[in-house]
């Protein structure tokens, strides 16, 4: 597949087949994912893997419950439609996603939340090459369980930046409308 | 190009020809960069492309001289190197680079780093898939003073989050040593 083929397919994916990913397969993209840049090549990318609905079920529960718990604290804004979402017990965040692969590092990382998003355009893109759809859920990055953080093998310094849902596509969403590139200036050589 | 060998390819250069980018050339990697993914699609990137020596020096220039109050103010830290590096008159943070091209945002938009931190990721892919270099410069970000601003086109309420240079690399650097994926947990579906 060229880049521009890729540049194409990889789209937020929210709706997925049954079937599992193989851990072969997840393996595999961040082995490929390893070539992304970091800030002075540190490499400060954790991963945790969930391939396991009950797990998947418990994350987001557990996630929902706080984001409305800071959102009542005046800690999180929500618009009136994602309350109403996160109240909705039958709400997956993680929709019907078999894997969730969670991105994450030390929160002494200065340039933490850069080095993840770079990374997880890079397992966006592995995962597309191989006909995986991907979505990168917010809504799921709130785990403040220490019992739920300690199954994921998270310690209290963790930080999770990245929750990427990840599944074999019911079909491909047509493609979310873009604007046109906003270029403020453009300065350049003086001629002559 | 595939995206296996694009892979390869893309890595961060710090050695340019003498030869220009075409602005045209530019406008074709930002409009494929529109693909990118954002939070809720809400697209905040904005970009400033600098396209002239002379002006890419004055920014250099000023980014170092911030960075270098802010450390003895205490406001940053920096390895004794880098701080020899910053004080050398002759170092230019974006090297030979012909272009520059700045990944700001409103201040306001909470995603900001990880928005602009995927539009680069998608911009380094574009331009390899060209033949192009890239290379993210933290160093460059520190640009505050109202006139080099003001010619930006960046009011009050945009921050600088990815100064990227780009051009036409002198040769392929060899890639840089990358560590094995750090997986903390896999949590697989029991099974029976």
């Amino acid at each position: 597949m060229t880049f521009a083929e890729l540049l194409q397919k990889r789209r937020s994916v929210r709706d997925y087949e049954q079937k599992a990913v193989g851990i072969d397969t997840i393996n595999e993209i961040l082995q490929e994912a390893t070539l992304a840049p970091s800030a002075s090549n540190n490499q400060p990318c954790r991963f945790v893997v969930i391939n396991c609905r009950e797990t998947i079920k418990r994350l987001s529960d557990e996630s929902k419950a706080n984001l409305l718990k800071d959102f009542a604290q005046k800690k999180a804004s929500l618009s009136p439609e994602y309350v109403e979402l996160l109240k909705n017990e039958k709400f997956n965040v993680f929709y019907n996603a078999p894997c969730v692969i969670y991105i994450v590092g030390s929160r002494a990382v200065h340039s933490l939340d850069i080095d993840c998003a770079l990374m997880a355009s890079y397992i966006m893109f592995a995962a597309a090459a191989r006909g995986l759809g991907t979505c990168w859920i917010g809504l799921g990055e709130h785990i403040r369980d220490p019992k739920l953080r300690a199954e994921m093998g998270m310690d209290e310094n963790l930080r999770i930046v990245a929750p990427l849902i990840i599944g074999y596509p019911k079909e491909n969403p047509a493609p979310s409308a873009r604007n046109a590139p906003k270029i403020l200036r453009v300065i350049s050589q003086a001629k002559g």
